[in-house]
């Protein structure tokens, strides 16, 4: 593989997403052309289309830094995902996937079914040594700064073992995404006197404890009131809860801008109000949007897998391609495998 | 006890909210005066002070109906709950538990130390017969209508048998608080598919279909980005998850909120149209408040206990009293427990 050092190269499933192949070398040339995104890219999808794609939209990328993988096949969003992975071989996700394993890539993006690029990652790159299950961790905006809640989906039937994996997991990615030196670890529950909370979480808060100062900077139990205080850089929880708690959070926020709208439409008074202060709610969209922390990395594997948003618009697009970067550069697949070995040491 | 056709008895815990006994006098005032609610108090706590503050206040309640109830102790917010019931014998709230248990009073509401009040309702009233754990169940504003979360807390280790009896009590609850009919109920999860989840709901989705159309209207899974859709009137989980989704929900209104109003004062031109669009937001806040579905009820039960938030304003507290009335009126526990029959006949 190319990082570190020399340049990284991100192969990108193009087909996946919801907004089609444009979006994604939209995003693409956003991630060169204004972020300065220094890599090399594989483009897998139909490669006509991704060529005709990339004259259109008059690419200024050195042609020597892109290489276009054909793929025949794509996911669709509502296939079963392990029956999408035996059937299309030859789909853009699987495609981008083996570039990663074959290691000719350094890390896939890919906005595509969330299901089969997880059951993708899992059973063609495989976890690493001692990692039980691979977790899914999503960057999300607070009140001070962004913070990894770990895991949002990969893994909805927790032990103590794959929260305290996901503590760590969620540590590396925080060091390596928002430039934690030693991120603080936290502990998702309900009540934070000890014993509260449940038996699982009982039994990592104390295996939590075992690894902290050495593995992890492990800052106690938070109840989901302080959720958005962001007075941590890493909030873990099982993939069943942080799923509900990550999806109905989109949900409140569009519920609430949804309510906000209505009623300064309600009279003209209100209606000249709202136009003056418009650029106000526009620049709090932009501070509560996930587009600036767009890619979710699947954790734990051999290879980084990043997810994006199904729906992600080109700006979504480029974060994650920029985050996929940041992952490679750290080193965080190699700095994973060393942390997961000292925890076995000391639980 | 008095009700049903009589007038019905509620006992107030007017010492243990964070807001003091001013606040409870106040938005008892509010109750009968702006709500009608026509009923008997029994009102517990410093017997001198609550004399004085209806005096202050102007009473305009018949004395006939609000017996005082001297009790020199109050639960505080911090207390441990089973030391506090152990040592706190004459605080207020376990003497309007007593009062409640003796047959004296129909309902009580308590704005104090929610684990005090789950503990000593659990302890002193017991549960219903074929009740495993008490739920404590709470009414959530969505897009369309009002709906009732269960359980926010009481439980935090469910078994499938545990959420197929929240639904029931949920159900009920929807039934004598919202006027829902037929309240359609469905079970939190991630992803929809069958076999998606986890264990635990996959056993509960199973047994709630087996009571759908007997005892409750099962409607089916729902994901977290449905919660706030309004299609349904009960959402099932386990204590753990809908706590912190209760929490952190509260939690990320309250961010966006400060993040609209820092917005909104950055120049001049903003803070005019805040000004004119100001009622705009004053009506969101109205509509979004839980004030109006303040009492969450601690169901299971032998009698209705129900606690509104430590900082419950008069007319949250006012609320919790009107919905304290309803759930008596509407002979809620005679109809959960014939529910919870017809539930262990059929799984």
């Amino acid at each position: 593989m190319g990082a570190p050092g020399g340049k990284c190269t991100i192969a990108v499933d193009t087909m996946g997403s919801d907004l089609g192949p444009t979006e994604f070398i939209r995003g693409l040339l956003y991630a060169t052309e204004e972020l300065d995104l220094d890599c090399n890219f594989t483009l897998v999808g139909k490669g006509r289309l991704i060529e005709r794609l990339l004259k259109v939209r008059k690419s200024s990328i050195d042609p020597a830094r892109i290489n276009i993988h054909h793929a025949s096949e794509v996911v669709g969003m509502d296939e079963k995902p392990i029956q999408a992975l035996r059937k299309k071989k030859d789909s853009s996700m699987s495609q981008a996937i083996e570039q990663l394993r074959d290691g000719k890539a350094d890390a896939v993006v890919s906005c595509g079914n969330t299901g089969a690029l997880m059951a993708g990652g899992t059973l063609r790159l495989r976890p690493l040594d001692g990692v039980d299950r691979p977790a899914l961790g999503i960057i999300i905006p607070s009140k001070r700064k962004p913070f990894v809640l770990i895991d949002v989906g990969a893994n909805p039937e927790s032990t103590a073992l794959n929260l305290v994996q996901n503590a760590v997991l969620g540590a590396n990615y925080a060091k390596a995404a928002l430039g934690c030196a030693s991120p603080r670890v936290a502990l998702l529950t309900i009540g934070t006197e000890e014993g509260k909370g449940n038996s699982l979480i009982n039994a990592t808060h104390t295996d939590l404890q075992k690894i902290h100062g050495k593995v992890i900077n492990y800052v106690g139990p938070i109840e989901g009131f302080q959720l958005f205080d962001g007075d941590v850089d890493v909030v873990v929880c099982d993939g069943f809860v942080g799923n509900i708690v990550l999806k109905s959070s989109e949900a409140l926020f569009g519920f609430i801008g949804a309510t906000i709208k209505e009623e300064l439409v309600r009279n003209p008074k209100r209606i000249l109000g709202a136009a003056l202060s418009k650029s106000a709610f526009r620049d709090m969209k932009v501070r509560l949007s996930p587009d600036q922390h767009a890619g979710a990395p699947l954790l734990g594997l051999k290879g980084n897998i990043l997810k994006s948003h199904g729906s992600s618009n080109y700006i979504a697009i480029a974060n994650a391609l920029r985050i996929a970067r940041e992952v490679v550069m750290h080193d965080m697949i190699d700095s994973i495998g060393s942390d997961i070995n000292q925890v076995s040491d000391l639980i």
